[in-house]
């Protein structure tokens, strides 16, 4: 305990000033007062994002789904439950970052027709009708502001992860794409980082992942531009 | 926490030697590796009712679905994810199980075209067409044996609970059904429970979880009759 602290002290301070908005954990979507879809997110990965980009000195904000984890020291966390209450959380604080940072696993969908009182078995045994709409892409939003921040996003996928990651990477528009292999990520406290950019493709060792996030906090503090927000300033 | 250890030392031994199966938790349907149909249910309840068969002399069993909390000191927990889980590992302890209480928030429903592989988002982006097959019925497989344990139900309900947990109560063949208020039970740390039994309904008073699972305790061990798998025997 005492040596981890000492650890986290000495990160080099490369971030220092920096505002970081991190998203976090699964979003949960309601089909009724307790019944929902979500994903199997135990939030651990972006956590540790968090506390990495604290040791290194930015300001952070963490917008978290649902879990079971304490809020990083020092980190202000916002948490919120469906992806809209999600996308709403990261555009009231997007516009003031300077990186973000998006690893929560998002609903790709949403129950429309979700029911304000529990829904009761039908007498003939058959299941509820449930209405799809798409939910919002936050990541891709966020990635399409002018003047916006650094976006860096994260694939976690079960197979085909290079081929995946990389056109996630490119329909997303967003600058730096981090892929891990679902299996081996969800639950696990060690995790096997792949930074996909411009230049290709690059593996990180597995790691534990607050030593893993640490790595990828130093990537994404040489990679990003110095003042973002600045660096493209409105023609208006 | 001196305290809270000297409480339980000293609850009424009225389980001694009993053999008590517990279910507790949401259940999680796979819809595909990372996608899953839940309740929001933090088990908190179940939990607490194990703590206090435990604290009143009673073998525990509790099978839980996923949760963040730790099993209770002495219980003897069994993980499991979905519903098909929790009804194999029931049924491979309520034979020798003197009582059986039916906390956890069952999915009614699994996904009968669940993915091996993670859904990707169509070019259209269509929703996924999910078919929906019924999940079995735990507590009312159970309550049907001969000779089984002394059956005790859970139901939470947004509304109408009286009628509702009252219907449940005589369609699952239970004892004893203990009904609340899911707006107020789920995520709480207090509980307002009302029993359904059939000298019909009496409230137990708000209580903290823990306490007022050692009073719904103290009712179960007054009503199961002492050798319940001996006192019906097989007529074959």
């Amino acid at each position: 305990q005492l040596l981890s602290e000492l650890i986290a002290f000495f990160q080099p301070k490369v971030l220092a000033g920096r505002r970081v908005l991190i998203t976090a954990g699964p979003t949960s979507e309601k089909i009724d007062p307790v019944r929902v879809i979500t994903n199997r997110s135990s939030g651990k990965m972006g956590y540790a994002i968090a506390q990495a980009a604290r040791e290194a000195g930015a300001q952070v904000v963490l917008v978290s789904g649902p879990t079971a984890l304490d809020a990083p020291y020092g980190v202000n966390r916002v948490n919120v439950e469906s992806a809209a209450q999600m996308q709403a959380a990261v555009m009231a604080e997007a516009r003031q970052a300077d990186i973000f940072i998006a690893v929560a696993a998002v609903a790709d969908w949403h129950v429309a027709n979700a029911s304000d009182s529990k829904l009761k078995k039908k007498a003939g045994g058959q299941p509820p009708e449930l209405q799809f709409s798409a939910n919002p892409d936050i990541l891709a939003d966020v990635a399409q502001m002018t003047p916006g921040p650094f976006c860096v996003g994260f694939a976690a996928e079960t197979e085909n992860l290079h081929e995946n990651a990389e056109a996630k990477r490119q329909r997303k528009g967003v600058s730096l794409l981090v892929g891990n292999l679902a299996q081996q990520a969800m639950n696990a406290d060690t995790t096997e980082l792949i930074l996909f950019d411009t230049q290709g493709a690059r593996a990180l060792p597995a790691l534990p992942k607050l030593d893993a996030a640490r790595r990828l906090i130093q990537e994404i503090a040489s990679q990003a531009p110095l003042t973002t927000a600045d660096a493209t300033p409105r023609m208006t």
